[in-house]
């Protein structure tokens, strides 16, 4: 039992730093997103697309959450956007301290968009907040059309799917049909974009809702 | 600091019972590989081709686990192999008091390999021992070739690392002579399968392997 109690500390804990952070972006009016998925889903790639795409129409910053390396960092700031790396040595999943700790390293005033890629696990990083608007989870057509089924808090605790890696649905057995069906039944709400970050397809429409939302987010 | 000590008891009390579960498996005679990846790696159909390939050479069983459904047993079931189904429920591993209540399900002396897949998840699995003999990592092709270097751990722990997915090289940007490297730096001593589970290719040289394994166990 006092393992369970200490688990729903800290999980509080995290709870009130998140509250304080979504306070902090609140005040700026920065729109923030918490990309989660499988390792290898693509995030960063669609991350990079996503700031080619967007470059002079958002203002945009990234958080990027690793267990180890400071590899997608690099990757994202050859975009010429400001990139901190959280490197969680072990860890999991990105908590809200870790983001209130990068945040010291971003000027909010000069963002619009921070985007705050978690770990790759589609277990632990749904139960924690970390003062983001909104999740953003990302299935790739190759980990096959089940995952929603089997990792469902991830899927039921996001307001996003994207379905990305499409180019490949002529080589692998996945139903995109089934894998967004299997999606919503899980949470109907879902809001899904499909993607491929090798074509680039899907990506414009995905920054236009990001861009739409920003916009929202700035008229409040 | 308390959490700290808690988690280390936890660990402890895991260990102890995964080598309540070893010792019941040496007096069995029974190989045991407990298989990790990512979600969507190809844990599940590596093992419906090795069970297919493996008919009639090696009484194979399976204790399946999942953070959801029983989908995977019932795959792994239809090769007529006993087959238990372990539903964490939101837990992101496998631990070895779950595989002993597992065990209570197979009848040990009639077994010489048992296959347990657990969560799908390259980071928390890493920590706990089940009991087996060795731990056998899957990452497949389309995850990338960096994953090794950005989930250490779970590389570091594996005895076997199988590169899945290899006929989707063409038209993906992985570069698997990088993605071996990047393993064998983070561990030497990985014994290294490359398989596709739509051409077969790699399943047979990674049964004979299995078979020449529980051999051993058996002559020891």
């Amino acid at each position: 039992m006092s393992v369970v109690t200490i688990e729903r500390k800290v999980l509080e804990k995290n709870d009130e730093i998140a509250r304080k952070n979504r306070e902090l972006f609140a005040r700026h009016g920065v729109f923030v997103c918490n990309v989660v998925s499988s390792p290898g889903a693509g995030k960063t790639s669609i991350l990079e697309r996503a700031l080619e795409h967007l470059a002079g129409r958002l203002k945009v910053a990234v958080i990027e959450g690793d267990v180890q390396t400071d590899l997608d960092a690099q990757r994202v700031a050859r975009y010429h956007v400001p990139a901190v790396q959280i490197v969680t040595a072990g860890g999991c999943h990105l908590e809200a301290n870790l983001v209130r700790d990068a945040l010291a390293s971003l000027d909010l005033s000069q963002i619009s968009l921070l985007i705050i890629e978690n770990v790759g696990n589609l277990v632990c990083p749904s139960n924690y907040d970390l003062g983001e608007e909104l999740k953003i989870v990302v299935a790739s057509t190759t980990e096959g059309d089940d995952k929603p089924l089997k990792y469902p808090a991830m899927f039921r605790n996001a307001s996003v799917l994207i379905i990305n890696k499409i180019d490949l649905l002529p080589y692998i057995p996945c139903d995109i049909t089934k894998l967004r069906a299997n999606a919503l039944q899980i949470n109907p709400s879902l809001q899904v974009f499909e993607t491929s970050c090798t074509t680039g397809s899907g990506i414009p429409a995905f920054c236009d809702w990001l861009v739409s939302r920003c916009s929202t987010l700035a008229g409040r």
